[in-house]
């Protein structure tokens, strides 16, 4: 199966919370899991930053094989580069396509 | 590709977020949109209704053909008219029916 | 139709109006609905909890036919036994694995 998380709060507790539910979804041995992805606009793109509050959750993810995906709209809005972001983070065009991408493609959505 | 978008926070702020991502979405040349949608229900109606704040994105997003959809128990719940609402707002008898319905004809669902 | 409700706003207002969406869902009649379900977690499990605030619209949704689930991460990390929940309330592995399952198939989702 197939899920992708939609990281958006701008409520810093929310977010880790956010990234916690996904990395119990790597662990839940009832669930087969073939992919998880996140994909992070607006506020919720703080943890992809480098440095950035919950950055370690984001780094530890990745490091489990979760795709995360940053919206290329907030880093035009907010003026960041692909090289302010956590190693291995992508970059997408919009965050709203690329839900819609992968939900069109049988991926889940869950909005923490 | 076909998406609906829940507007439902009670959050200006995070309101009008949700509608400028639906209008990034219809300008993202790398996924070919047949359909978006909107729908508002609970304290998301705000920029559905007439001179509401919002409402102006409302209108631009009505312009470039995004479906606006109003919860009628919410307007019930808030006294609210259809002639309360911009102009070309539909209403459907419940946010919750309508979002299945959507889903259930294949449109992607975001709540930002 | 199928429709999962994921409960997990840590706002108790907003929680009512989640269960409140949940019920509504219930009684439209433009939607042929064959199931409806809740999944809490995080903060989102306080309806479920015996005596706790919401639970008495829990309750009227278990009547109404409508699954309840809770999340077994939530109740590891709060401490809290299966016998805190309201009765028939259901407990799953994780939140995000059942939302995964469920809509894998054919569950549309919804997030208040």
């Amino acid at each position: 199966m197939q899920t992708v998380f939609h990281l958006i709060a701008d409520d810093p507790e929310q977010q880790r919370t956010a990234l916690t539910i996904a990395e119990n979804l790597t662990q839940d041995e009832s669930v087969e899991m073939d992919d998880i992805a996140i994909v992070a606009q607006a506020e919720g793109i703080e943890p992809l930053t480098a440095g950035g509050d919950g950055s370690d959750a984001v780094e530890s993810l990745l490091d489990a094989g979760v795709a995360v995906k940053a919206c290329g709209n907030t880093l035009d809005l907010k003026d960041l580069a692909e090289s302010d972001l956590v190693d291995g983070v992508e970059t997408v065009p919009s965050g709203g396509g690329e839900l819609t991408r992968l939900q069109s493609e049988g991926y889940a959505y869950i909005r923490p």
